[in-house]
């Protein structure tokens, strides 16, 4: 499960990994009223997280995290997003994991400065989404983009050490093997 | 029920209003160890306020929060307290009410630049709380200041408007009577 938690928008993406392949669950938004109070909007973070995780049950949460900002003031609300989107794992017992912006896009795109276009449009090729079923808010493959990235980070070590038989891994590991 | 989150320590207290008296129920502190690690610490605090919660059923919440802080960094691990603190409200339908520490100082010392010993000396005064029964921690304190700022935000209007009888309200409010 990938989340994207912002003061006015969160997005939010579910892979479910099948023969180490990444498959796309759900990909979604929730847009914040900014009519809306602040804690109204933090409980609408935590709401639609826990729905989430107990529709999908999620073995991990990767969260996409800037640690920098324009201000103070930003940062502070920003970091309540995000303490009440790791709340809600918490209280569900699931794993986080944080990421950059800049090593998501870069583990998805190769480039760490790609637009959110960039990103949208590979997520689809990789993840081989049908382009009607992307929503179109830019905003939600940011959660998408945050699991995908941590599927990369955690997933693919596995299938680079995996061995047919004990042949294979011995071929695969001369060095390691006592003559 | 009063917090005071931070990333390395949070207070907290617990107030029963009887006959518009505040009286303590609790008050304590949780140290986080800084050997644990981030997603550790915020758990922590996530679990202290539920089983208080669960324990006590506060009505309302109250938070110290600071709204101004030394950079973005720790404005942002200050944001996550906060808002794993403010889920865990949430999660149980506690409304939360926010008081910056210049204001819950003011409220309970007169002066806004009192000291966190002065505090503690005004909250035991206050609320007629045996010596021994006071944490040494000065931390421990902030979370029942914020509880009894609260109460006087919210729980004192209540008893300056209220009247024995008709003849009572009609002799406070004489202007509001049609002759």
């Amino acid at each position: 499960m990938g989340i994207d938690p912002g003061t006015q928008v969160m997005g939010y993406g579910i892979l479910k990994v099948i023969n180490n392949k990444p498959q796309m669950m759900a990909v979604g938004v929730l847009k914040m009223s900014t009519k809306d109070d602040h804690y109204l909007r933090l409980a609408q973070i935590y709401e639609r997280i826990i729905t989430l995780i107990e529709e999908y049950l999620p073995d991990e949460m990767a969260i996409e995290a800037p640690f920098y900002g324009k201000n103070v003031q930003s940062m502070l609300k920003l970091g309540r997003a995000q303490g009440v989107a790791m709340a809600a794992a918490i209280s569900r017992d699931v794993p986080i994991c944080e990421y950059a912006p800049l090593k998501i896009k870069m583990s998805i795109t190769g480039s760490g400065r790609a637009s959110k276009q960039q990103v949208s449009y590979m997520l689809q090729k990789i993840l081989k989404i049908p382009a009607d079923s992307m929503p179109k808010q830019l905003d939600a493959s940011d959660g998408l983009a945050a699991a995908l990235c941590h599927f990369y980070q955690t997933g693919m070590p596995a299938e680079t050490t995996k061995y047919k038989d004990w042949k294979d891994f011995a071929k695969k590991n001369s060095k390691r093997v006592s003559k």
